[in-house]
């Protein structure tokens, strides 16, 4: 191997271990926005979660030692271990340690003047907790309550999502409900309504639940062409049309509303909690 | 006020904030796993998402300082911010700052020899690309294939769920889908199947795909009671029959399986990738 093989593989070959006493989606989730800022680094990402005890730190070890020798360069783990003694052990492994927990436990203690309680597998709500039962009366309520399948119960909704076919509002719906236990209904509008200039007659009374998506016409042809090419549901002209009705209606009744086009579901989702004002807890 | 009431409020009352140029949500998961470790300290936490250009990060400044003039203690301050002007302002605020990106992405540039791009919102992957169309095109999946409602393109799946009426499957393959745009079909387990002793045949083909769910059947009476109460379907002496009967199916055709009683579904999730090592990538 040449020199400058070596200097290529540095910036090419890394491992990348996500090490957790849970699930690791947390060390997960916050290594992918930390690596994301480093491009042109071709990184090998492997997951090793549920690391409880200390056989199973130790297996952890070898397997980053392992992949030292392989790689020629000290792997970077991300970890999330609540307990000491298992993760003093994983300390030994030869890499690069991002310890998530270390680094704000420890200055929180001292800020809050009180100690953490280390307990294993805290980072998610348990399974039998009232909040994660609440979670999933969310997710249940949302599939009962997409696309306007049903009115029963629609007073117990959080927000109402609306808006034209495909335009974001099955996912955002799921996605209020999956992170942040909150009930959302969507309700599609439809030609019908805009011939009517009104909002379809069940969702009338929820008007302060209401909140809208619109999106660039151009982008609604392309989903809907997925769907069913070439049919006037999919044409841009009709899309244009839909489009600028369902604005239309949206501004007529001051309803809330963003533009979905450009938008991930977390950037749409933080939209809709913000302007509600939402409360929510993570899970 | 005495100091009794001050030394009370010193671990009750504090103000976290969550301060991102993003959505915050990697930031707000974060805060969440690292606060759970202190009980008994009593936390308001407020989300500041999109504070992308100086304007905005001078008004989170003056939010931070009120609330440090209300609570009298510092706030805490969780922040993701890429850029660094805009960093350098949100720093200026009177609060205990951890300042997740600083902590980690320094270190990581000298360790990988590459400067990061510090690029504002490149924490999720855009909603135009591949990546991001994929994702909504296994939720779509997903739903589409929840409960067995179709058969159709169960080839494309990544993965099966089986398991008994509300053993958790929906909830597990929505957050497969979500999460790491894995298209989850799943596929009740029902009387039939039992007493026919065999996988229903339109995913018999499909064994190497499938996960079982199992549950405790007094957890499955309580869940199916909520729905129908008093009825045989969610009676224990039910819920024991088809619980005992989808595991011995299970076991009978060498299907992999968890169960989910006490389980998250972010537990279940990685329990499943794991098992099948299942590549991933966050979003």
């Amino acid at each position: 191997m040449t020199t400058r093989q070596i200097a290529d593989r540095r910036v090419r070959d890394r491992t990348v271990f996500i090490v957790s006493d849970g699930t690791g989606i947390t060390a997960e989730n916050f290594a992918h926005a930390v690596l994301t800022q480093f491009e042109g680094v071709r990184l090998v990402q492997e997951r090793l979660p549920f690391i409880d005890d200390i056989q199973k730190a130790r297996e952890a070890v070898v397997k980053i030692n392992d992949a030292f020798r392989r790689d020629g360069y000290r792997p970077v783990v991300f970890s999330t271990m609540v307990n000491a003694e298992i993760n003093a052990i994983l300390h030994e492994a030869c890499a690069m340690h991002l310890d998530l927990f270390q680094q704000f436990v420890e200055p929180l203690e001292i800020e809050f003047g009180v100690k953490s309680t280390h307990t294993v597998g805290r980072t998610h709500t348990g399974a039998s907790s009232q909040a994660y039962q609440d979670r999933i009366e969310a997710i249940n309520f949302s599939l009962a309550h997409d696309d306007g399948q049903t009115h029963k119960d629609l007073e117990q909704a959080d927000v109402i999502l609306i808006g034209v076919s495909r335009s974001g509002k099955t996912p955002t719906s799921l996605y209020l409900a999956m992170q942040y236990g909150i009930k959302s209904a969507n309700y599609p509008l439809i030609p019908e309504d805009f011939e009517r200039a009104a909002l379809p007659g069940p969702i009338k009374q929820y008007r302060d639940k209401l909140f809208g998506l619109s999106i660039a016409p151009e982008r609604l042809a392309e989903i809907r062409n997925e769907r069913r090419p070439n049919s006037n549901y999919a044409s841009l002209e009709n899309c244009r049309y839909e489009v600028a009705e369902a604005e239309r209606l949206m501004r007529k009744e001051g309803i809330k509303s963003c533009n979905s086009t450009a938008k991930s579901i977390e950037e749409i989702a933080t939209t809709i909690i913000t302007d509600f004002g939402l409360s929510t807890r993570a899970y």
